[in-house]
């Protein structure tokens, strides 16, 4: 389907509540376990989330409905999530992205965005010329490709667990292409 | 991980309700979207995951303790998804999984499983012979599987949408293991 705005924000709304369900008061081992050195727990995803909450999504917005001269976005910090997730518990966490999303997406529906503003365009860093409405798009389907990483990462704590199963779990033959 | 009952437990209570806060009431162009001819929507995937509760999990279970002439498992069918579906709203299945995952773990639980259980065999059509732990396992990978073929599902509606970001959203680039 074509972006549309308010398919956009329904699933915007949605993505803290889902995680919040699975993952708040599960055991460490599910939450805090990974694929391996250098790979990202559930956790670590969620501490992503909100660091691109507050460096990505509406700040990009606001750039692109900016003036011309400035909008070429900051490159994103791969490493955000490990300063989000200091010394906090993930139901922490959790509740941080509840309030950030909800504060992004307060600020997104205030700007009553016309379809000339979506046509509008900014300089990704690396992409070249994106627009707003590619922009609102990649922020709904990055909630899915972390959604996606996350099952991923719980189910490999299961990998040996589930015996011969595993070659009928699809889950257990992803390679790993949304880790970070 | 070695399996753990408490911790699969704890994981298939989350499930129904993580599934109803991403998808209850989203635009159907979410819900029904599958990705392409013979492929599942989200909304396939909670007929499925009913019809594996009814048919799969707790069946199973009680054929690896019941007497060794019997266990052998029914091979599943893999078109019961379509008559659980049929007729029905995304909403009404929804609660119907919710329904069915409360009696299947109180039944679980009531069967107060000891080490000596957990080590018990059936009889997989396919597999062959596995233990009531590594069933246990698998009903719990086996929701991660599928939340990780609903985020992959849902993204694909958006594939044309997000523009060249798809090239940074790895959920994009998963090949469908995990579809049916």
């Amino acid at each position: 389907m074509e972006h549309n705005l308010s398919h956009t924000i329904a699933l915007l709304t949605r993505t803290p509540k889902a995680l919040d369900s699975l993952l708040r008061n599960l055991p460490d081992d599910w939450t805090r376990g990974n694929e391996g050195e250098g790979t990202w727990s559930a956790f670590d995803v969620i501490g992503h989330l909100i660091h691109a909450e507050r460096t990505d999504w509406m700040p990009r917005v606001r750039i692109i409905l900016g003036s011309w001269e400035a909008r070429e976005f900051e490159p994103f910090d791969p490493l955000g999530h490990v300063r989000e997730g200091q010394g906090k518990s993930l139901e922490q966490l959790l509740d941080e992205f509840a309030r950030v999303r909800a504060d992004g997406l307060a600020a997104l529906e205030a700007l009553n965005l016309t379809q000339d503003d979506l046509d509008r365009r900014g300089l990704h860093p690396t992409l070249g010329s994106v627009t707003l409405s590619q922009l609102l798009s990649t922020w709904a389907a990055h909630d899915l490709t972390h959604l996606h990483q996350i099952s991923r990462v719980m189910a490999h704590q299961y990998r040996d667990a589930v015996g011969p199963w595993s070659r009928y779990l699809g889950v257990h033959h992803c390679n790993g292409h949304s880790a970070p």
